[in-house]
């Protein structure tokens, strides 16, 4: 399959059939005509690997039984068939050896979250990818929502004066039971140490409540006291976990992240409370922000006017009331990391709300979140310090 | 004043001009033409109670500059004159002195919360309450909802399974700002530990929020982990709280209080996730129980349906989509100790639907979840046991 | 049973036992403690009269077996004995006789809606009161909630601009079957024609839309064009109406009725626009006004807050987010009667926000929309004139 | 360009630079990776198409600057370089010869909405789509929604009853202020007669309410009884439509389309009131729909769960809780027409979930719908006849 003229080349690493996050970053890389898919190595297991890049569609020269055979050839490829970046979309303990060696090689990597299981593993990534000066987005694709970043650049405006306090929670019911031993692959290795890491919920959906508390505030977490549990009989990893929080501004909070919540969904919310007003945003219902001055009338900001912040509107396609959602959110990583690919090409500085996309260091503080939280619930000690 | 036939001759100590609750408990009394308010001492300044009780249409001779003065007096009425009951509605600081003395002679009372300053103070009353056989309710109004009992009912219908998580929440924002500066009354003496006693925003609308869980789910706590704050300058107690909890049955929670969240009105609300469902129950709106079994759709109960709990269709006065609200729930502990009242005057048992309403243990039990928080929060061990 | 000293003397007609809306009349006289209910004659059934009477505690000489006889014997009582009002809580086939009679003979009334069958006696009834210069209400109570003062006082103020359309709906299922022929008494005198009137969902809750409509607007209806219908089969009077509206400023508008939208509760609810915003209203949950300002955020008005206008604080008790409900927005009707009467009684004017009820002539106009609307349903031209 | 081995090849007609709905065309298109667009005419102005050409990537010899000039090459091209469908996109007036030659050529097509100007261009249209056996779809987006497939479901398993009546309503206030004059490009074209037909605000919102409604209920309009306006001085078609509805069956109706519903943005909704239970959705939050059987708690079904009907199931992507919204709706038309091009291509019946889009039936009962709102509009009849 030959490229598209002005398509980026995309290679991806996981992702291949059963797997739902896989087919949610070649959507997102698809939609608004960036990215083309030429290149996979979809599986750990060569067979499956091979045939998920069949049903895709890709080339039988680039479809790899093996990520270490993609990079092997994909890195002698001459400039102009390079791939512009990798998509790691493996589970969690893959994304460091993976990563690291496209970087290494030069690439331009996409990761999904967590970045990786250790602190060490997160710090020895980010100075390769700070040394190779490689793109490196981590799909925090959370705050990829329009709304998010119009409640971000309210706080940077001022318009809830010092913050008080925050209160995010991410509650699910997926976990409820022990799907793990059902069959549900995605269960399987969520709830599995070696592959998921030392953390179940807090690191599948409490790091993205960090790093929604984090885009939002530009708070830095000072201290954090932590009662994680594992509800469900047989399971290895915690499936719920209730932190409290404290910041260095003094700002406190609550942070909730639960799998085993009945009848919850994908229940992503943020309150944050400032001297002047509160602000409210819940993913399940995205393309509106609730904004409360105090003694005046509540507000609801929605997406898609003329009264948003530019970096809002940079992030929406469509106009208001036409509902944009999750595959839109994901994909404003992907068209980001676009921006930021062509302007290093071109020699063009992005403009920042096109290049808006988390960072290798958003991806370390996440890790370094999951230990803190994981040591805290641990210890005896109230208060565990946060790095 | 004489009184009407049949109403029950009810007594008011504090309550007087410009006391927010004492006109609750006036309304709540009168809603369902139950009780008749027939003598009061209204307010610690003997004018000042004098005034409030003419303006209230209080006879003369049983309006009281004390409510010494008015104990005195009225206990040494004939029978058929005698106060039915007592409505103790002072700053904090009174209850129990009030109380106390009241029981002791023999009244009973419905006295505000929290019930008194000091778990010791509270195992006084309660052995006195015991002792005495009098009826006394505490105005833990909330639970008087409709929806609340229908919860309750619920969770012990067993639609829930195993209880495995709760998060409460009670958000305010009246006291964002220094509103005790400003000659807001309700805020002086809810600020001045002389008069509010240990705590702030924990005693005041915390202890609601742990009435709330209790009621509902009947678990027990065991263990807590606090966070308490004061955010504005000059104040004396606490204004916003985070605690973890653990229930005794290894249930995990997270309970909210603050009264600087800007932009929240008196947003109490509790969600309760078990082995087999969820439920959320919002204050501000709270006609509606939403139930959310794993698996299917989320169902809303309403208030005013044959499909309710007895329990619930007691607790109601009018059909489905007339909403009720805040003074009818209130009004449901005065209709329940009426129920109570009269059924001990005729020697009957009354049902329990109907004589609902919340008991001195559960007063109790507020005042030693407050020095709990209290305590965890001055400690540096993370977990507090709660008495 | 004799009457607390500044209480207000109050007499019933119709109300009686298994009977909604007296409990409720006599809810909304109680709450703010304006009135006491000391004469009745409660049933046209003289037994039932009696005995309700004496379940409702009213002395045996002002407890009668009919309304005759409460009229003949209470006019002849000494100025200080008198009634201050009347409330006529009948079937609306005896408003007119009974309204008439009891204004005929000096005495403020409170009637219930519709005011009278036929926009004669509409006219006669408004007429005599407006001869005798009684105070006359007719609980319209849905315009009685803080919120539609509040929305009212925002049209007023031009916060909409123009008004260009309307839609205003009143959905209920509480007849989506034959109530009627199960013994619910309710249902049964309301599908009657000779007790009802010419209309059966129209005038039970349409002429409440047009009251809000009327009420918020200020608009005057010029022609309309209506679809009624009667879906339960044997029912003798429409359960269903779909009804275009034209106004005489060339305003439009859309009104809807029915007692067979399954799943509705006691839907009201009112959408305004204007050249400049819109303004949503719904009963169900009434402590919130959405004001929709075109290219800007919507914003949500609250009850109980300072920004209000000062009609909407008059009709409110309890702070912010202590939600008030259907009672407390027909109590504000008889406070609004109170307030008059006392007035009147002392020579003063009341302040119009005080003095907020509607009158006989919103009474008089609801007949006339509801022979409107029954007239156009029958006519084959496309629009009828509203008179 | 060459073509990716498996897409589909598509090509376009209209949508070029400024124009919204050619962009949400192409997002559509590209989403599941189904198709590739490899031609287009896209614009009436040949620079402007030929300039368009080139920034979507279309390779030069299939940029073509007019679709006459398309359609005599695409024509003779061999049959594996041949289009397997073409888009229209342009305004209305061009829809009808535009998409009449290419199916007359034998390409299939899928068409924006309303189909045509009039019945008669519809009738020949479907006619010749009959006769070449053409795959011929209308982008009625709003029915792709997997909940409004839901909602059909429902209907056809009798969980609603019988149906009683309907509502359907489609707010917007994006004309509210004379857009048209203000360079505005969308409502240019859309409130010029020549180029989008007899009706404005009918037309192009109207027809979707009309779909939505006859694709859940499969109700079929009897008679209508239209109020249009035009409310914006100086527009020349309607920007606001109030409708009765009277189906055959018996069932009422109200249909409401306006563009000048201040403070709306896309509000298009239905509710549906059979004799068992009502049923609501609303576009804006499009993942949930709303069912209330009579007489038990309300239930809100949620996409991407098991309980769903097949064929909502097969319309969704992503897993519950992951919002889906518009560009996902508007995927699945283009999904399923892949789905039936591939399965005519390969000789296969593809199943009804799969191949699940708006047919030109669809479309021609949204012309006649249409036409007969304007003539009731004008008619002095209060009840016109839907051919």
């Amino acid at each position: 399959m030959p490229e598209r003229n002005g398509m980026l080349k995309l290679g991806m690493v996981g992702g291949g059939k059963d797997a739902f996050i896989g087919a949610v970053h070649r959507s997102a890389a698809r939609l608004d005509g960036e990215f083309q898919l030429v290149a996979g190595a979809f599986s750990s297991t060569p067979e499956k690997a091979i045939e998920s890049g069949r049903e895709l569609g890709v080339t039988e020269t680039r479809n790899y039984p093996s990520w270490e055979d993609m990079l092997e050839r994909e890195r002698r490829l001459p400039a102009d068939e390079r791939l512009d970046a990798v998509s790691v979309v493996t589970p969690n303990h893959m994304h460091y050896p993976v990563s690291r060696a496209f970087v290494d090689a030069g690439f331009n990597v996409i990761c999904d979250k967590p970045l990786v299981h250790t602190s060490q593993q997160a710090d020895d990534l980010a100075s390769i990818v700070r040394a190779r000066g490689t793109v490196f987005a981590v799909t925090y694709n959370y705050t990829g929502y329009p709304m998010v970043r119009q409640a971000r650049c309210m706080v940077q405006q001022g318009l809830l004066g010092d913050i008080r306090k925050v209160i995010v929670e991410y509650n699910q019911d997926w976990l409820a039971n022990r799907a793990e031993a059902e069959g549900l692959k995605q269960a399987e290795w969520r709830t599995d140490p070696t592959r998921s890491g030392i953390a179940g919920a807090v690191g599948d959906i409490g790091s993205h409540a960090e790093n929604l508390v984090s885009t939002i505030t530009g708070l830095t977490l000072s201290h954090i006291c932590a009662d994680i549990t594992t509800f469900v009989n047989g399971r290895l990893l915690d499936d719920d976990a209730n932190v409290l929080l404290r910041f260095t501004s003094g700002a406190k909070g609550v942070l909730v992240a639960s799998q085993i919540s009945a009848g919850e969904e994908n229940d992503l919310r943020i309150r944050i409370y400032g001297t002047r007003a509160g602000l409210t945003w819940i993913q399940e219902n995205p393309n509106y922000l609730y904004y409360k001055p105090i003694g005046e009338p509540e507000q609801i900001y929605k997406r898609g006017h003329s009264y948003l912040c530019p970096e809002a509107k940079a992030a929406q396609r469509i106009p208001p009331g036409h509902p944009e959602a999750f595959l839109e959110a994901f994909a404003n990583i992907y068209r980001a990391v676009a921006v930021e690919i062509r302007a290093r090409q071109e020699g063009r500085e992005p403009s920042p709300e096109e290049s808006d996309f988390p960072s290798i260091e958003a991806g370390v503080r996440g890790v370094r979140f999951i230990e803190s939280v994981i040591a805290s619930a641990k210890s005896s000690e109230k208060w565990s310090a946060v790095r």
